[in-house]
């Protein structure tokens, strides 16, 4: 690992540092494999395409799909999410998003609105309270549930604090009602345990660079069995070539184009290095550093954690008199990573209060330690 | 160099080997300025974001945009391609496209056909004929304008031989006619010179991994100024977060969701590569190894090349008694990689009369030489 004289606490925008094999499997493609995937069938091309399909299989296991052909890879989580909300809904339904979700959901479900496509509702999910939080998401859902809600979609876990969602509930409800439900796995792939069969997940959208820990550039819906959404991007894929139309088969069907090989091949390994580890333990260190930041915060004169009780990979909190965006740059001349402002999501920053000036949010990774917590709080007291 | 004990000729699909600064920027990248770029404001972010910077520059200059802003990256050409086509055209457009168009061109003008959005129609590039070429192509271009022209969209190069598109003449009428000029620059970016602002182009949809040299997994639009289309793909871009409409300027408001970046590292060395060696050394290299390989090809029983007037990095052509994808896969077999069938381009093949098997396609790039000429006439000989 490198990168060490950092304390990089901003790990919810992108993990750092990756797995040295991440960045060697990198490397050994480009300088021995960088044939383009399924494009002919000499050994460069092979190799290629058995990389690719290698990530699949990681990705399928890991997340409890029904195969490797149910990936769609894309450039990132917000690709894939864009491609199954437009791809999966027809003029006149209606979606169901929560108030934490970030603009990768809110901008292309408000594009569909703005352009009379389809309707939709906000539901709550009482992130500021304490007790009963689940079965009470249930009942916003239900409260805002219409006769042509098509889909739901949220994120597994919000990209400001730690709050989870009940996704085997929620998947429960989508299947009994016939509802289409699509999980935003930006911030808890990699982080908490998720399986598309198990929690009845109609499509799974995760970016490689965050908790999975691979690196920027590739993305991937991985899709329920049958779900079969219309095309946001059409061109060559090496299927049916002297077809006009776009045809085939998943996952090729979506994938038009040359897919980012070199970004997949670390992905792999990314997911491999997760897998070792282990989702559970990583879920525990994450939270341990989680309890050990909140319990030095309590320290510091002025200070205001959003959600406290919501433990895991990201903490948000305001410091009297600094402005969060200061305060991350405070913390930037101190060596330490963090990031203020409104991290992408004017909804969940309207739903936290924080709209006036945003927050900062510290995320954790597998690679963090308490030292790294400590510094943090250290400076925060210096500030 | 890596790679040299095998004669790879398929660098139309993707180039290989990749220059040794490309590989070592990613790698750099990857361990020392690993943030998000345009996330936030610690060291690796804004490192991340100068890396970027960068790029955007290094390409603005090399294809005589107006400014790096005007670069907007995506995942690879066709969802460049995607972005202009669905973001430019309005309903009732009628869209020019050349007879030798691949389907990163033909099949997204198809999808809006289909869905009753546009018209469109297709041009002859007269490919297969001789002489007064460019004059002809405007001169089919101009037979096929309608009143609610709108848009012409052409390769730069054509994949499937070396025939080049007279760009400056159709840029010329285009600006006369008010007509919006896409150039699919899949195969002449890096190959030949290009200048959007000399052949009045309006967007130029570029991938990093083929004449440029840079990794797969980056594409870009590269937009004359003025030039704003609508969206195609919604989310996070760092601007204006508290809103829920997609707005700011270019290039953020193309580029939703976290970019490639070590891609987009990689192509900067790329793109730095071939202006040190030289674009016009580049095309000058190309033609004599096309020369080359015509003689060879010439002294071979039952060899048919298609365009042989077309000089340039793309050799195309058939073997009596052998269907493509087997030469293919027997080149192969003597450590040569080509690619045989139909490379994604129905109307290409359909316009070369070689929609029965396809054909195999030979492709040079900047570090073949003429002894891999020798050797791929030496293994036709034998096959």
């Amino acid at each position: 690992m490198e990168g060490r004289e950092l304390t990089y606490l901003d790990n919810a925008a992108t993990t750092f540092p990756k797995p040295r094999r991440v960045i060697e499997r990198m490397n050994d493609l480009m300088q021995n494999s960088g044939g383009n995937p399924g494009r002919s069938s000499h050994v460069l091309a092979i190799k290629a395409s058995e990389t690719v399909f290698e990530c699949r299989e990681e990705l399928s296991d890991f997340f409890g799909a029904a195969g490797p052909e149910q990936v769609c890879f894309s450039l990132n989580a917000t690709s894939s999410l864009n491609f199954c909300i437009k791809g999966l809904l027809h003029r006149g339904d209606h979606v169901l998003i929560s108030d934490m979700e970030h603009n990768a959901v809110l901008r292309p479900v408000y594009r569909l609105w703005r352009d009379g496509v389809i309707d939709y509702s906000v539901f709550p999910t009482f992130v500021l309270e304490d007790d009963g939080r689940k079965t009470k998401i249930i009942h916003g859902i239900l409260s805002k549930l219409r006769r042509n809600t098509r889909m739901i979609i949220c994120s597994g876990a919000s990209n400001l604090c730690s709050m989870t969602m009940p996704l085997a509930e929620i998947g429960e409800l989508c299947r009994r009602e016939g509802i289409l439900f699509v999980v935003d796995g930006a911030q808890c792939a990699g982080h908490i345990p998720i399986s598309l069969e198990e929690m009845k997940i109609d499509a799974l959208c995760i970016p490689s660079h965050k908790g999975l820990l691979g690196p920027q550039g590739c993305g991937a819906a991985i899709l329920g069995k049958g779900v079969m959404p219309k095309t946001l991007i059409e061109g060559g894929n090496g299927i049916n070539s002297l077809e006009a139309d776009t045809s085939g088969e998943l996952p090729e069907r979506y994938e038009a184009g040359t897919l980012p090989t070199p970004a997949i091949a670390g992905l792999c390994e990314g997911v491999r290095t997760v897998r070792a580890l282990g989702i559970e333990r990583i879920a525990e260190h994450e939270r341990e550093l989680f309890r050990r930041a909140l319990i030095g915060l309590s320290q510091i004169e002025g200070v205001k954690v959003y959600c406290p009780h919501h433990e895991g990979s990201v903490l948000l909190f305001n410091k009297d008199g600094i402005d969060s965006e200061e305060l991350c740059l405070a913390l930037s001349e101190r060596g330490i990573c963090t990031r203020g402002g409104y991290h992408c999501s004017a909804l969940g920053h309207k739903t936290l209060g924080t709209t006036n000036g945003g927050a900062l949010r510290v995320s954790f990774g597998v690679y963090n330690s308490s030292y790294d917590v400590d510094k943090l709080c250290e400076a925060l007291r210096e500030i």
